[in-house]
This record gives structure tokens, C-alpha cells and sequence, in this order.
């Protein structure tokens, strides 16, 4: 056969990759347990009667849809196959991969909702598939690392996400950032002062093109989704707000005039802040911006997104309140708070920005190298002793010239070698070389390990 | 919408199952990674290109197959319709779910094989999914966690499999268990000497049925393959032979007449043994079993099988030396040694046996309770401090009855509680509760933190 070749927007994660993106994963988790989240995982495959529908007809449409096993055209006609790609498909495919892991921790919450102990904190750790053009930075196949507290109204949770993200960040070394805030009923207030009350979802989705395509062009849709000239006119005060976040919301609140809904969003906000001071973060990278508002229809209070600074990135991180995360499953009214960071942006921002560890942790520290048959018998026990001090060691496995094995650990990554010869099988010392120096000692067992464990 | 359900044959692994689960993940990765082997994730989907014809006709059946995106009738014919599932199939799907992890480990070698340094060691640890029907034990989707080393003819290897296998085993606790070894050598050279030369696939096929089936049945088979009664009877003394690995050896070296290839098996299994010894292991729980031929047509040397003792689950980890990894993408020749662990049974022995450590490592160490916003605010800087010194910690979110928030506790397995009243923000002394034994004592952070961590 030809050359294989993978699904195009899918990835192999060889030996450096996987090295880099453990690290933000590892780091991710365990920040993740440091606030009491716990690990859940669900399956690859959900049924299509969980996932379609919970992500409007576009997401219906990105669906990665898998063929019933077996005799799948058994229980179809022909009437089916004319009716088209649709039709059919709701014939022939019952399950579909899992397109993010809310809908599945959703899902999983309504059916354990008896046993399950709420407070609920659960993290998970999972990739998606979604049928999107791929392109720079999108892919088919791609991981989420989600946290979320569901059955609680506290607001201690918003500001847990906010410790969370710049514990996270930090901890990666990224230190230029900004975790930009709003809160839905913000948005709602804003509709109820201008005049167009319960308009606020197409405020949303036109004031989140703000940044891209700018202010007259945002009135412009405004007008095209029937907002009266005069509710543009009086947004003008909302947009041109300036300062820090407190100054942000002390003016809100003189703009906010009867909307009950707007003060409330605001006081949710305050308090948020406050939480966040008290817990005593030195900088929380906090912006207040009234322009945020990912997917609108599903968050109820605070709205967060992360950008990282002196990249051309898109959001590392995003996240919010939500009032009914199981309603679509018949368990109506559970609240929660959650945050979702994508790993491919992170790995493509700590790359640009040279912020990786130097060290591949996850590479072999110690490569023995031999002459001959015995030689490399003799070395067997060492290698023992050095897997068994915790450092990943290997010998060169075939019987080959020193060049050849000396040039396998250059190519590999592998800082240090062993030479064993039979000068080292009479005195015990070993030849143990610094391959980024060339500079070679003669040491015992025990010095190489206590130099190496370090 | 009606009690949502997952698909059959998967699962969601909550908290519990996940601490375990993640034990044995990263027992079997640190040991990977203790031997030089490299992590390597491929995409979950695969062309169906590379997947089908890899696993024999009914592994073809098993595969899931992915519906092509969009109008995907778009290229079909009522000719493709009526001419059943599997030609529409290959109409309508382009893609697969991963069946095994050897054959995207392959297509992955044979795409990077300039750039890769061989000897090249890889291991893989995620789920694979198969259409099979399930049934106690068996999923559609589970984990594999592979190691292969690729690219080397060295029996060194093999004996490292070996070393591999005991570190896992005795890592997560298994004492009583048999690595079972044989050499697919060893079966051609048994067909070779009783008659039946080139019938080795067929006398493997069959044998591996002894322990199943029983001597007479596996007769029967032979016959009804075409081993003249002769052949059959020549066998017995094979099947009759009893002893330690290294006597059976002897018997074998005795049977084994001119079978050129039946020596070679032989030298090749007494090198690994001896390997292994120089090695220096104390008990290397090798068994030899010359019934063993797991998935024959793949394997060409060394054959290994793990079976735990004490419980009635089937093999555990398994794997072999094969000479032609990646043929089927255009690169002959490339010979490797892999193993898989089975972490579905793994964790089903462990939790027969009860051998999952009783700390779930993954939950909050400590609760913050408090009794009114003011004590709870109090609490928050002392929040940060235990998540500083690296000790997973909670408050409990909202204002609640204290019975309400230890109960909390109780439920989730938090092992202590700290206390927070007035008192407490007077005097700085914390009411310090370990929930096991309901013990309670007065205790600064410092002093907390120092129990808590050890």
C-alpha cells in the first residue's frame, strides 16, 4: 500500500509533544486537586439522543456521527435513502463522539444524581471531536480540561475560578494575562435601560464582535436585529466606560437605573471581587469588561475568558455560571460554576513564547553502552540498580560499535552515558560521560546515581 | 426528556473508579518510563484504510465506523443502497475508532521512520474501541497500555519484557501470578518434527485450546484440520512434558530431532531465561508453556502471557516478538518486541484480591467549615496556605448548618475538618477534626500543615 496517512485536523503527539503537553496537563490536574475537584471520565461515545440538540443546529451539524454496528441498512428503506443524508442518518447512527464534556457531565450528573455527593467538584480531562473545516488551530480532534462545582449558588465558586486560572497560568510560567469578567445580568440590565428589554441575546452576540469588527459595524447589526436608534444611542455611556474594574462598575451602577436585574449582575460581580481580595491573591489579573459574553444562552451570572498577552491567540480559557446544567435530561434548577481550559492554545502560546521546560522529563537519563556480549552482561545488574534508584536508564540493546550507540543517545536526547569495558569490569569504576560536555569520569555506581537523583 | 443512558458496553468512571484507575495508569507509565520508553498518543480516528485487513475478517466487523460529515449520500447510488451495508459502508465511512494500538503504532512508524531514532521505544496508553458484544468483562471501549521496542533482533528485549512485567506486577501489589513464555519458533519446530511441517498456524490455532477445551477435544480439531493420526500421535510427548522452564527445555532440546527452526526457538527462549537471570531478579515468575500462541500469524519469536493467581479472570498483559511490524504499509523487515497491560482486568484482580491501596489519593485532605460569612472570609487566606504547601483543601462553599457541612465531609471521605468560629479568629488556634476517629484538637496552621503533609 501507498504511504498511510491520518484524518486530516487529527494529530500524532510523538516523544516531544507529549513530553510539553503532559506538563500543561499534569500541572492543569494538579492544581485542579488542590481545590477539591475530583477526576470523572465518560465514554468516547455518547448516544446521539444525549448530544443532539444541546448545541443548536450548527453543533448538530459538527457532529461526528458513528454507523450502528452490523446489518445497519436492516431496518431501512428506500424511502429513507431519498429522503436524504439527514433522515438517513438518524436511521443508521445512534451513537455519536462526544463533542464536549459538559453535555456528558451533565448527563452523567442527572443519572447519578441519587448518589452523587453535592456539592458535586469534578474535573475531566478528555479529547473532542467536532466536524469543522480544520485550520490553523482548530482541529477535528482536540482535548478539553474542564472543572466544575455544580448544586451550589455560592459565589465563592466564581472566585475559586478566578485562584484556579491564575494558580494554572502561573504555574506554567505565564505571568502576561488577563482574566477578563462580566456577568450575564449585566448584559440584561443594559437591554432593560436602553429599551430593549429581553434583547439582551442579540446584544450579546453583537457587542462579542466588539474587539473584531468595531463599534459602527456592531451598532449596524444592532440595528439589523431590531434595536431602536435610540437604544443604540443609549448603549454609547455602557461602551465608553473606562479604568479599573472598580472604577468599570462604580459607573455602571450610575448608569444602571431601575434594571433590578443590572444591579443584581453588579452586586454578584463586587462580591466576586471581594472574595478574591480577601483570599489574599496578590494580582488577579482581573479585567471587568462589558463586552464579554460566550455563548450567551448558556451562562446565567459571571462570565470569564482568559487571553494571554504578546501573543496573536485566541482565548487560552473560558467559563461561567450556569443556572440548569441538567435541565435538557429532566432534572431541572442545578446551578454551577465551571471553567474550560484549551490545552492546543496554551501549547501554542508556550511555544511562541519559549515558556516550555528545557528538560524533557519524560527521556531516558542513562544509557549504557558496551563492546561486546560481555560487557553487556555486565552490565544488566547496574541497570537494575539504576531503575531501582528511580532513574529511567537503558542499555543500547545490540551488540554495535561505540559510535553508533554514543550517536543513538545524541539523537535521543540522553544526557549521560556509561561505558562499561573490561577495565571497568576489573575495577568496579565506570566511565560515565556528560554528553552536553563531552566530559567523561571515572565513578562508582553510588556517585552516579547521587549525581543524577539530583 | 426521558432518564439519559450511555451507550452499551461503555462506562463513566467517577471519583472512586478513577483514583484506582489512575494507580495503575501511572504505576505502568512510571515503569515505561523507567525503561527509556517515549509516550506516543495517535488520533482516535484512523482511516479506514489503514485499519481494515489488519485484524482478519472478523476484526474487520468489529471495527466502528465513522459517518463520512455533511451529505454524505452525496457520492451513493440506489445501486450502493441495494447492494447492502458492507458496500455502502465503504460508500459512507472513511474513517474508524481505533481497534488496537499496534496498527496505529505502525502506520505512525512507517510515516516517521525518517526522523525516528531506532532502536525506537514507545509506549501508548489510551482506550481502543471494538463492536463486540458485551459481556462481563468485555467493553467496547477500554484502555491498552502498550510498549514496544522496534527496530533491534536483540534478545535483550525480550528479557527486559520480562523485567518489565515483574516491575509492574509488583508495583501495584500482585504477588501471585505466571509469566507464561513460548516461542513461536518452538511450535513451528514441533509441526516440523511430528510430519506436520507448515502447519503451525493451524497447530497453534487448536493447542491454544488445551487448557480450555482439554487434550481430547484439542485431538479432534487437529484431525478435522488434516493432522494425520500419526502427526497427532508424535505430539504426546510434547504436550507430556512437566518440570521447571529449564528441565522442559531439556526435554524439548531431546524431541526436537532436525527441526533447524524448533533450535533456534529453543536457543532463543534459554537466552531470555539467562538474560534474565544475569538481570538479577529474584524470582522472575517465568513459566514455560509450550500450549501458548496468542494471535499467532503476528508473532514470529518470544510469546508472553500474564495470568494472576487466585482469581478466575483471563490473561492480564500479554505480547511477543514480531518481525514485520510495518509490511503492511510499505516497510518490510522492521522486527520489535511489544507488551500490553489489560488495566480492565488489572483493576478487576486488584479489586477481587483487595489490593487497591485504601488512601484514595485523588480527594480533598482537609474541609474548611465555618458558620457565617465573616468566619468564612476568615478562613479564606488560611485556604490558600494549605493549597500553598501543596495540601488539597475545600471550604465548603456555602452558609450551612455546621451537621450539614461535616456531613460534607463524612460523604466525600475528607479525612479532617478545620473548624472555624470566633474563637478561632481570636485566638488563631484552629479546631483541627480528624473525621475518622472524631477527634478534636486546637491546633495553629503551622502545626496542621506539618501533620497533614506527612
Amino acid at each position: 500500500m501507498s504511504q498511510p496517512t491520518i484524518p486530516k485536523g487529527t494529530r500524532d503527539f510523538g516523544p516531544a509533544q507529549m513530553a510539553k503537553r503532559s506538563f500543561i496537563f499534569d500541572t492543569i490536574k494538579s492544581v485542579f486537586q488542590q481545590f477539591g475537584f475530583q477526576p470523572l471520565e465518560t465514554p468516547t461515545m455518547e448516544n446521539l439522543s444525549v448530544l443532539m440538540g444541546k448545541y443548536g443546529e450548527e453543533g448538530d451539524q459538527l457532529l461526528f456521527k458513528i454507523l450502528n454496528s452490523g446489518d445497519f441498512l436492516k431496518e431501512t428503506d428506500e424511502d429513507d435513502f431519498r429522503g436524504g443524508s439527514k433522515k438517513m442518518a438518524s436511521k443508521i447512527a445512534e451513537k455519536g463522539l462526544r463533542y464536549d464534556l459538559t453535555v456528558p457531565f451533565a448527563r452523567y450528573v442527572a443519572m447519578n444524581r441519587h448518589t452523587l455527593v453535592f456539592p458535586f467538584r469534578r474535573y475531566q480531562i478528555q479529547p473532542v471531536w467536532r466536524a469543522d473545516r480544520p485550520q490553523k488551530g482548530r482541529y477535528r480532534e482536540f482535548y478539553q480540561c474542564d472543572a466544575d462545582v455544580v448544586g451550589t449558588d455560592s459565589l465563592l465558586c466564581e472566585a475559586e475560578i478566578v485562584l484556579v486560572l491564575n494558580q494554572v497560568l502561573g504555574r506554567l510560567g505565564i505571568r502576561n494575562y488577563a482574566i477578563k469578567v462580566n456577568n450575564r445580568k449585566i448584559l440584561t440590565g443594559i437591554a432593560e435601560t436602553v429599551g430593549a428589554a429581553g434583547k439582551e441575546a442579540d446584544l450579546a452576540v453583537a457587542i462579542d464582535k466588539l474587539d473584531k469588527i468595531g463599534r459602527e459595524k456592531v451598532e449596524q447589526e444592532l440595528a439589523e436585529r431590531g434595536f431602536p436608534a435610540e437604544a443604540i444611542r443609549r448603549m454609547e455611556p455602557f461602551f465608553a466606560m473606562d479604568g479599573e474594574a472598580h472604577e468599570q462598575l462604580e459607573q455602571l451602577q450610575n448608569l444602571f437605573g431601575n434594571s433590578q436585574t443590572g444591579r443584581q449582575g453588579l452586586a454578584e460581580l463586587i462580591e466576586v471581587l471581594r472574595l478574591v481580595e480577601v483570599s489574599g491573591l496578590a494580582d488577579s489579573h482581573l479585567q471587568f469588561d462589558v463586552t464579554l459574553a460566550r455563548g450567551l444562552s448558556y451562562y446565567t451570572g459571571a462570565i470569564f475568558e482568559v487571553k494571554a498577552g504578546g501573543v496573536q491567540i485566541g482565548s487560552i480559557s473560558g467559563g461561567g455560571r450556569y443556572d440548569n446544567l441538567t435541565g435538557a435530561f429532566g432534572v431541572p434548577g442545578l446551578s454551577g460554576v465551571g471553567i474550560s481550559f484549551g490545552v492546543d492554545r496554551i501549547c501554542d502560546v508556550m511555544e511562541e513564547l519559549g515558556f516550555f521546560p528545557k528538560k524533557d522529563t519524560i527521556s531516558t537519563q542513562i544509557l549504557l553502552v558496551h563492546f561486546d556480549a560481555e560487557t553487556r552482561d555486565y552490565g544488566l545488574p547496574l541497570l537494575r540498580q539504576l531503575r531501582e534508584a528511580g532513574i529511567n536508564a537503558e542499555m543500547y540493546p545490540d551488540l554495535a560499535k561505540l559510535k553508533k550507540q554514543l550517536d543513538y543517545a545524541d539523537r535521543k536526547g540522553i544526557p549521560f552515558v556509561i561505558v562499561i569495558g573490561t577495565d571497568e569490569m576489573a575495577t568496579g569504576r565506570l566511565a560515565f560521560k556528560n554528553m552536553a560536555t563531552g566530559q567523561q569520569n571515572l565513578r562508582t555506581m553510588e556517585e552516579i546515581i547521587g549525581q543524577v537523583s539530583i
